[in-house]
């Protein structure tokens, strides 16, 4: 690309000072020299000389977790969401990197931006590691669905970005739930699978309990935000749980030099693998349904958090996913 | 006690076979050689010095996952299911495990025995390891919850079951959802965290997100049914993914002898701590809200899983938990 890949990044609301998520986000630009980011943050918060040599937005509005969809979609318009979307709307600039509430980035997602033929609402997707092979799970929060018709546009979104991004052939697609019996689970759901199986086109290869996302049963897990989002924070919240206690484990080691070397070893395998799985790295969370690029980042993340959240940003324009996406729905 | 302690083992519908089962519930009679088990079984499928020296009652029909709740109730009074919960509501034996369906064995809880005072339905109960200390979270799976009176019961359960069985003096509750904010999440959630920051006698601290439940914020998590076994089964398979993943990074290395020695032990550190985690050897889990102690094992369980189940039943008989929970809902 000659032209530069343009990001907008939100840091408004985050727990962690702005000052140390634009390093973390400018951090990224090493491994994406051709890309351009500007912020959107309190001016106040940043010292001087980080702010003459960045491109800033000063704002001191930011949608609250606790706003209406009301409150977000009017009575906001001076946040940093807006401006962000509102510079995504008019083009001028490639991708949204944002640390807002992933409700309020759904709705003005829907309210600013297109969605495909078909689909009423974008969801948010992840890749995440499995024992053979990558699988993708949608929607990790940003919708409470109540419609099975709303599922089954998530499952062909979640089969669109396998194909189209993961490059997945013929991508099978799983709906999550609590046990693999027909009549398992909510209504909602069993109302999907039914609809599912009637698709052609579409390889649906039935229930997936939370317990086996891992095992290769599926490319695409489908799942309501919901459901979705108890899943994310629990896998998130038993790697972090598991490392922790791990590391404590092995620091209660003796001191002689076999042990010292046990323990070196032991920690620097042991932190490779949770490295693949720790949740910080795999910060970044895309709207997918969106014609462009939107990148939601945990509003606790680290530096190194928002370095993954932003390459993600710049990896998505490049990969031009929105119009591939797009493309997929228009030849169905 | 004097009087053995009695247990009912439904082995029938399970995935490995049910002499294998046999012996892994065998097993638990070495920690508490006062107890009994009677076993309901299809007969054919053991050898005859098994079944001659053991006690078995001959069965060959089981509730399956997908039978109707009629069928539960009505039309399968022939399967070991009903077996087991008529020798427990007639006291013919003090508590019962069982590999059949979760919510089969609730409607036939709550249809053959009885729940406490003010309470509807029975819920599932499970103990977990956090980082400074256990928590308890309910329901994990018996219930497709729709009123939040019914989460606000079962905060009162989960509350008896903490200060009752595990000791807490004043056990701090808090439902699980996708965010703390006020608005996060179904209404269904909204309205039972009003419902519970009025009840007084009730510590509500409030939303927990999954993957926060392991640091030591609340003693009680209330879930339904359907969320609660999607973060049930989430943290199983992640602790299952990580467990094989490690233990295959270390297999990698090389074969001189001090990276024999780091295999070694930290294999054995590793073991140790995914023990304690392992859903195998945690696989009883209890049916709180009833007058009698019903544990439900994986139907997918190994022999060591059903040692543990049979120890769960027998150490919920020995401290009277039913008991317990109906004087704490007499008392109040």
């Amino acid at each position: 690309m000659s032209r530069p890949c343009r990001i907008a990044v939100d840091l408004l609301g985050a727990e962690l000072p702005a000052a140390d998520l634009l390093n973390g986000a400018t951090d990224a630009l090493k491994q994406h020299p051709n890309c351009e980011l500007t912020f959107i943050c309190d001016q106040r918060t940043l010292n001087e000389s980080v702010s003459s040599s960045q491109r800033i937005i000063h704002c001191e509005h930011w949608v609250r977790e606790q706003d209406t969809l009301r409150e977000v979609l009017s009575e906001r318009r001076t946040s940093s969401m807006h401006i962000g979307m509102h510079l995504l709307k008019e083009a001028a600039v490639d991708g949204f990197v944002s640390v807002g509430s992933t409700g309020a980035l759904m709705a003005l997602g829907r309210f600013l931006l297109h969605t495909p033929q078909g689909i009423d609402r974008p969801a948010v997707i992840k890749e995440f590691d499995g024992r053979q092979r990558s699988f993708w799970m949608l929607d990790l929060g940003a919708n409470i669905v109540r419609k099975p018709s709303t599922l089954h546009q998530f499952a062909r979104l979640g089969m669109a970005y396998a194909s189209q991004v993961g490059k997945v052939k013929k991508p099978r697609v799983a709906l999550l739930n609590i046990g693999i019996e027909e009549r398992k689970g909510p209504a909602l759901l069993r109302d999907a699978a039914e609809m599912l199986e009637q698709t052609r086109k579409l390889d649906f290869v039935g229930f997936v309990e939370p317990n086996r996302i891992f095992d290769d049963i599926a490319d695409v897990v489908v799942t309501d935000g919901y459901a979705g989002n108890i899943a994310l924070k629990s896998v998130e919240g038993t790697v972090n749980f598991i490392r922790d206690e791990f590391l404590n484990e092995l620091a209660e080691d003796s001191d002689d030099d076999a042990a010292k070397l046990v323990r070196k070893s032991a920690r620097k395998r042991f932190r490779r693998l949770m490295k693949k799985l720790d949740s910080q790295r795999h910060n970044g969370a895309s709207f997918v349904g969106l014609n462009r690029v939107v990148v939601k980042s945990h509003n606790s993340t680290t530096e190194a958090g928002m370095t993954a959240a932003v390459d993600q940003a710049v990896r998505e324009v490049e990969l031009r996913v929105p119009d591939k996406i797009e493309k997929f729905f228009n030849k169905e």
